[in-house]
């Protein structure tokens, strides 16, 4: 007989974003007159620059000529776009990052859940509050988290996120295995510093743990003195996987650095 | 420490395209002036229709202009496109669909593997040989095997698929949990009759089983008595799930029917 996911029952609240859907449309269909102000699901509010729907568009003509159509890409992502990302995304920011260290992903947020199946079962997490809920919820749906017990799972050190810390939670005073760090931060904003990050590195090796490190909202950063990666820290790429869902740019002009 | 999830070590032939891509790469190096007729990965061989090109072209326009565009889609898909697809691929065939129970995802490589999660990690699998190897390799690096021992992962029902028996399996002398099939298969092109799918499903009914049937390839079917999706099989709607490659079409016509 086929079994269920035992994990599954100990999700609490299903899924975050599913579940403020679903409330939303239940009161927007009680109360049809009322209008909804939505700071749920984190959706875009303008369309995209001409620069990217041309892009797509010519990228769909060179798909109808059989002279330059494109068929099954490569595992790991064009070597173009991984070339143009390691250079433009990270060499240019200091951080030693060949093209073959990139792998072009069908998105941030199934690499988040996906990295996971790499890793052992018995492993200790470390997981920030508040934050993306899809580090926890595919944690516990793959069994690495106990129980829920009065909002929180056992089995994970919460890194407190408060005010009082600036939204950026020191390390622990425990070993845990995998860490999730993600700066600027989804849902506060906070940003980590360089000295910020350099300590997470340092626990990292010391407890011999790995870090991901959720970078999808890197391009919001203004401050010259803020990382954009955690790669911009030496001995980051001994401990450290990062995930972006911004696609590749030119390399920042020397205005835009020294903004 | 961080550990590794240790089921991948039992792995015996790496990821079998990859494998393929590497020791193409390879010989091509070795011998640059040779030749080479690569009957791996079956990559496409024509430029995409023009239809689907023009559609690509003016879905980027829509997303320019700030009256058209779309942010976030719905999680299970667009309801415009489910509907759809209830309609033409289920409905038209006398398969009792609705779009409520279509979910748009990023692929059906990707469902093969993530489908699992939702299942218990001690049931009994049964898989066709030869197949696409994605069914095994997930499994075993999802636990659900042992060791592999001359080619074969001990703990998978192998469904013998030969000359002798047209390609198409019989059910299995033994209860299994989670059946894989695959039809039009992938990769011997065989198709199975709905008398064959229907002693699948009755197998599946009588130990509580679940198939998944993989349909990717089911454009590809000419004869009009030839099943293009399990459903077409009374009683299939309580044991299988179809995973399916092909984009949503216009119903078929009755020329289209009657050939």
């Amino acid at each position: 007989m086929i079994r269920i996911n035992e994990n599954y029952t100990k999700l609490k609240a299903s899924y975050l974003f599913s579940d403020i859907a679903k409330r939303v449309a239940a009161f927007a269909q009680a109360n049809p007159d009322k209008p909804v102000i939505r700071l749920g699901i984190g959706d875009v509010t303008e369309p995209l620059p001409s620069v990217c729907t041309e892009a797509l568009k010519e990228g769909a003509q060179e798909l109808a000529n059989r002279a330059t159509f494109k068929g099954y890409g490569p595992e790991q992502g064009y070597a173009f776009l991984r070339e143009v990302i390691a250079t433009n995304d990270f060499v240019a920011r200091g951080c030693a990052i060949d093209a073959d260290e990139i792998f072009v992903s069908d998105g941030s947020k199934c690499d988040c859940g996906n990295i996971q199946e790499i890793f052992g079962s018995e492993i200790r997490l470390a997981i920030p509050d508040p934050v993306y809920p899809v580090y926890v919820d595919t944690n516990v749906m793959a069994g690495r988290t106990g129980a829920n017990v009065d909002g929180r799972y056992q089995g994970i050190t919460y890194l407190e996120s408060t005010q009082a810390n600036g939204y950026v939670p020191a390390v622990p005073g425990v070993a845990t295995d995998l860490i999730y760090l993600c700066f600027p931060n989804n849902p506060t904003g906070a940003v980590a510093t360089k000295a910020q990050l350099a300590e997470w590195v340092a626990y990292a090796k010391a407890n011999k743990a790995v870090i991901l490190f959720d970078a999808a909202y890197e391009s919001y950063i203004r401050d010259p003195e803020i990382p954009h990666s955690i790669y911009e820290i030496p001995g980051a790429r001994d401990v450290a996987i990062e995930f972006r869902a911004s696609p590749a740019r030119a390399a920042p002009s020397s205005s835009s650095r020294s903004r």
